[in-house]
């Protein structure tokens, strides 16, 4: 019931149970053409099991009850495979998996699923960084607070915050790329790794599986080396933490109290059964709780490593629902956020009014680093810090408090006051700070 | 594919979606009587809505869809409830979900769930706990050799094992019994926390409400006080360590070097797809991959308790598919380890074997005391040391190269050292260990 | 230089290398006593050996070095503490230690520490129960928002969401005092849990021994079996989610744009190196860092639980500076909410402000409950949300809008819709459920 | 006292209390440095700050102290460095921090740190892919039995199984390069992240800045956005994980059953208190003791990457310990790991023995794929599976038993037989393998 919720529709199909078998399926029919073009097997055998690799011709139910005896779902897989060629090619029967383990079936058939999965995400990836290149560009100049430790500190702009967002987005998308490339590799080893039963055949049959997979071919098989596979995992989970980093932030701009920004709304979207005002941020709140279960799925994953010998107990088992769990919630995450960007609520009137919100005291760094030049920094600061006490004491604005204290008029005009004040002489190099992810941004 | 590999058939019926939506209806119906039986709404409104709740009569494709809109599933199933209720009895269906805001049915419903999940691991430990008790009795006085960080150490018992992992699984039983009664609470508050729109019937109403679901009345709404549900799972967490800990040492005592005990085999159970005489331990797998994957789940619950306000964003949403995952794995880990232990073939023999192998070194330490009696603990240890370092080297067995050293002699007689080389004379209290842990277990 | 920050003094000192290095020597001391009073090794060793048994006598230096190579710190320690002994009585020597293993001596000294840990935390936890308690009286009718999602929702008061923490708190109380009982058990067991090198004479040296220290005597050693140390690990991780939850309610009162609440000020307290006007939340810094840290530890904790046979490999050695660390983060987590919430500052005029925010629009639901009275709960809801949205669109205060409604003014008189729009109008049972709260407070 | 067990010398150095504070100290000297180079501040103020900026002029538990107080250790370390400047130069003192905010000091000090940290690792790294190059080389064509799921499988080469290390500590050294790399980044964005109180000469400081400490200039501050950090965690995560798998092997090779390989001894190396024989694997313990912690610490900073707008309030609190940890426990895994692959003690003999153990049953998918050439792999599957369960009863050689049956000796001749039982001719393409990984490996 929640899966739509937590996951897009395309990785939801793609790490389907049905897409695992028919995963597997690719590589023992890859298998046999590959087989069959070194001389392994005669063609006519690898022609019979490609055409019965179709999960359709399967019964998952039955595949289910046998995984459980069975202990992985590769050895039910191949003795149905096995029934379904014999039914049509009988001597053809006995060349299927021939060579191989569960292993290299079950692992080859993950990183096919995952090389499908990266291509949805890198999809939504890109759209992802258009938006927010967009939105980056069009506030470059709009001020609004900047928050640290959930204060008002100094004003930023909008464009600098979404600058940060993308400058992230980017390297996120340079590291899955770079680490799903790493991991698009063939598991190929038989019992243990020396494809012992192909005697001297195995790097060629090796060679020319990789190739109908399109898939790389490591230097040697990685049954329990699972390093490429955890680090693609950990490339997602930094993705979901950019992510939920984005979902934090317009969280917090949502709040009724800040009010400067806002996911978008639709009919039957974030409302609330008892409240009828209500808009939630439900993409915030998917982003949110994959950014808290992600982390430890990774950890999960790491844990695991330590497999023993040549093929782990439990570590290895511990990856086969993990791993597809992550890419479901990162997905997930992804095409929540990329909706809520592409439709985000900007309201710089309100940004405005926050701006406000203290009367004056964000502006208190301006003002002392100004009176800094005069006084020095920390004389500056005890003399600002006395300032804001008094202003806050007494409701007053600090502008206000300050254009009474000899100390500051004897070096501030009334007129320099009043231009310290203004937000948008105080945004440093904000603007610059855009133009530089934006010029670095690649647009693949 | 894998659920019935990883979970039990009761608790994946338990979590299925159709037991999910289930269970927020009954929250409904129940909530439906008790404000009937308070006066709030009317009793034949309260009969409409009961007859309605039931799962069956709901389009769950149409729920995972609007879920995913929504954020939640509670809204689309009142939707869709008071849809089937106004088809019976108009005037009823303006009273359905009086009152009650959407995390009171999740969480209810929740709790539900829980408690069922729970009378299912429940049985199973009761089922382990009277197996690991024969174990630890039959065993008692079987010697066996004891292991220290994977080396041969001093003589224990199987029985000592077994009673081991009785008592370890015995605490478990206590603390999920505690837990899971704290954790039977209903969930009642509306909007926030305050049953305001009940006016001053939101106590009786939820008195009544707790009775008729068998829930305690909590001292007020949990909405986002989460501990209650964390404590559960963690407990379930501790059970799937203890769990993890009989697999890790069922799977040690069969490595084929070792040889001294084995999970049970059976046609289709736990072969390889290449190697026809391997036995793999299914049991143990599935037990240390939830071992593995169960306290990162627990993790994600500890750290999603800072839930914001009087409603999480996230951090509850972060539970919504972490606490079935739980119960889901910790049935499954307990299933496959009361399998594995009631069907445990134990090798007496091989343990004696295994008991000659060092050629008397683990018998150093009966030794050590022995001579330490004479001549002092720390010089016992060196001379000790020694011996052992001379036997290594030449391949002789300890009882020989101690019986030439005239500073073991003037202290040990032949038949002395003798003595000190069977392995049964130096397993202290051990069987006291195991009497202790049997009497103290209490038969539920 | 961060330890002052993340933990009290008293548990600092009480997990230092000293105490560490102290607390096993409690446990030689405590061996030599109990074996010279069951007549194993003669009182005038035990003398000895309890004399020597002072930190003071030790070289830290020496013994982090030597237990480097050794592999843990009870070997050196043995070491040097049987050299001390031999100096001062040479034969007493032989005795130091006699009969127990390394992890006797880490395992019953580490429950010692705990025991003093968890003292020093419970005293501070009564603290913030009774501040708590406090506070929900004096606030049980102080009216603010309640925020679901962190959107406004309908009204609360102060004192229920004080009297939620005072609950959550209190519970953790309760698990901490059990599981803390229950972790208070002696280690002792010998080279493999048999105690074989005291013959027949084990048991008695362990009950003695037992009562020295005033730890529990348990069924049996428990040197693999960790669940009591991971219990009470995991109730901690409770209550620093507990504390999480209190601080980042306190952290998000606390913005800049809401101002409810605020922690204690101070001289030095919170300031920032460049922006005198800001108090941070630091007391809420370290109790959320504390939330996001101690979950992970836990999970390390419960990861490690399958230690191999009678003693683990890598799974024990995690363990060592691992509860600690989770006793740090907790008794500085809670010492900073302590502070926090003793000194905290209220503001029910922002409170009162921020009710307003939405122009009435929180109390849609009251409207709707009383307009679902005459027209039916979806059809109420149905009007009300298009009045909110008119409302927001218009700028307008939803009773301004709804005042216009014919479809409203039917049912609702407008002396009737004034009433519905004063907050603590509508807080429904809020102040039984405080009352609840205090009532069933133990003062302990 | 455990510090020097689990962490080598040289990064408990790098990331102890004084080497963080002179590495802010650092960021200081730059800072000034680089401001007066571009003309923002005095040269000789900058050199007054410069000559301030060592660790020794300062009082550590002042700061300690205090940083419990701020919250965080750059503010009470500007205070005491603005203080000792002042004595020396009055008017320099101003200058001191010009622009900065904390994070800025506490982030760049960070990365200066970990650049120390890396070079330190990667040193290591050498020489452990150095060991495994030498390991696999030389045991290229050394049988052994490989193991899946802890279960005897089919013959391998120990130099299969140190090609396998040695690939993936490769692959980590390269991770590690490139993460390490992309996290040497400056950071100063003063306290929002705009260098608002650096006016117009924001970049050019910061550009001057970088190439003073030779760190990369980033498109913009990073305060809230870690990612960097963390993917460099991550990586050293991996390595953990991969030092973790070969600490499993080599434990479970050092078994006393197995006895296959040991890690090296020496003088109060890895004794017991207790049994004088014992060799324990005491680098296996804390690699293995790393590899369950580091991946929780690793979820740590992925989980605290949500952090708030400008700057986290928990969040990047969080990071302050788990980051140096990360990298002790990996530095101090990767020594062990080092050494004790350095000093391992093969014993192919051992190896040999262990062939035979199971009588040849290893053998059992030599002989399947032999037969399946002539009757199908299902059918020989079935044969050869019952043949294993007849040799198990009857206690015989599985050669013998099948030399018995009809079915295969119709296929396959005594002789033929006699070869398939030979480890060493069954062992595929093992070599090539190796030879493969030997080839790819980059000197560096």
């Amino acid at each position: 019931m929640l899966n739509p919720l937590f996951a897009t529709e395309a990785t939801s199909a793609i790490f389907s149970d049905r897409a695992r078998l028919q995963a597997m399926l690719e590589f023992e029919a890859a298998l046999a053409r590959a087989e069959a073009a070194v001389g392994v097997i005669p063609t006519a055998a690898a022609d019979a099991i490609v055409r019965a690799c179709l999960a359709d011709n399967f019964d998952l139910v039955a595949l289910a009850r046998e995984t459980a005896q069975a202990g992985n779902p590769a050895i039910p897989t191949v003795k149905q495979l096995t029934v379904l060629v014999a039914k049509a090619d009988a001597p053809a029967a006995r060349f299927v998996h021939w060579g191989a383990t569960s292993q290299d079936a079950m692992d080859t058939g993950l990183v096919l699923q995952m090389r499908a999965g990266l291509a949805s995400i890198e999809a939504d990836l890109q759209t992802l960084s258009a938006e927010l290149a967009t939105l980056a560009k069009a506030h470059a100049k709009t001020p609004m607070i900047g928050r640290t430790l959930l204060q008002q500190a100094v004003p930023v702009t909008f464009g600098l915050k979404a600058a940060g967002w993308l400058s992230a987005v980017e390297r996120s998308r340079t590291r899955i790329a770079e680490a799903g490339g790493a991991a698009r590799v063939l598991q190929f080893g038989g019992a243990a790794g020396t494809l012992a039963s192909l005697g001297e055949r195995g790097l060629d049959v090796a060679a020319e599986l990789a190739k109908e997979l399109a898939l790389d071919l490591p230097d040697l098989p990685w049954h329990s080396h699972r390093d490429r596979l955890v680090d693609l995992a950990a490339t997602l989970g930094l993705l979901v933490g950019t992510l939920g980093k984005i979902a934090r932030d317009i969280a917090l701009l949502m709040q009724t109290e800040v009010g400067e920004a806002a996911e978008p709304a639709g009919p039957g979207r974030g409302g609330s059964s008892t409240m009828p005002h209500k808009r939630n941020p439900i993409g915030c709140a998917v982003a949110l709780a994959a950014a808290q279960r992600v982390p430890q799925l990774v950890a999960t994953l790491l844990a695991a490593m330590p497999q023993e010998h040549e093929r782990g107990l439990g570590g290895w088992h511990a990856e086969w629902e993990t791993i597809p769990e992550i890419f479901l919630l990162a997905s997930g995450a992804l095409r929540h956020i990329a909706d809520a960007v592409a439709g985000l609520t900007i309201d710089p009137e309100r940004m405005g009014e926050n701006l406000e919100a203290t009367r004056g005291l964000i502006m208190a760094e301006a003002v002392m680093m100004a009176l800094g030049d005069h006084i020095g920094r920390l004389e500056a600061h005890h003399l600002v810090e006395a300032a804001c006490r008094r202003a806050v004491e007494q409701g007053r604005h600090l502008r206000d408090v300050l254009a009474q204290d000899p100390a500051v008029t004897a070096h501030l005009s009334p007129d320099a006051l009043d231009r310290l004040f203004a937000p948008d002489s105080y945004l440093g190099i904000a603007e610059g700070f855009v133009q530089r992810v934006l010029a670095a941004r690649k647009p693949r």
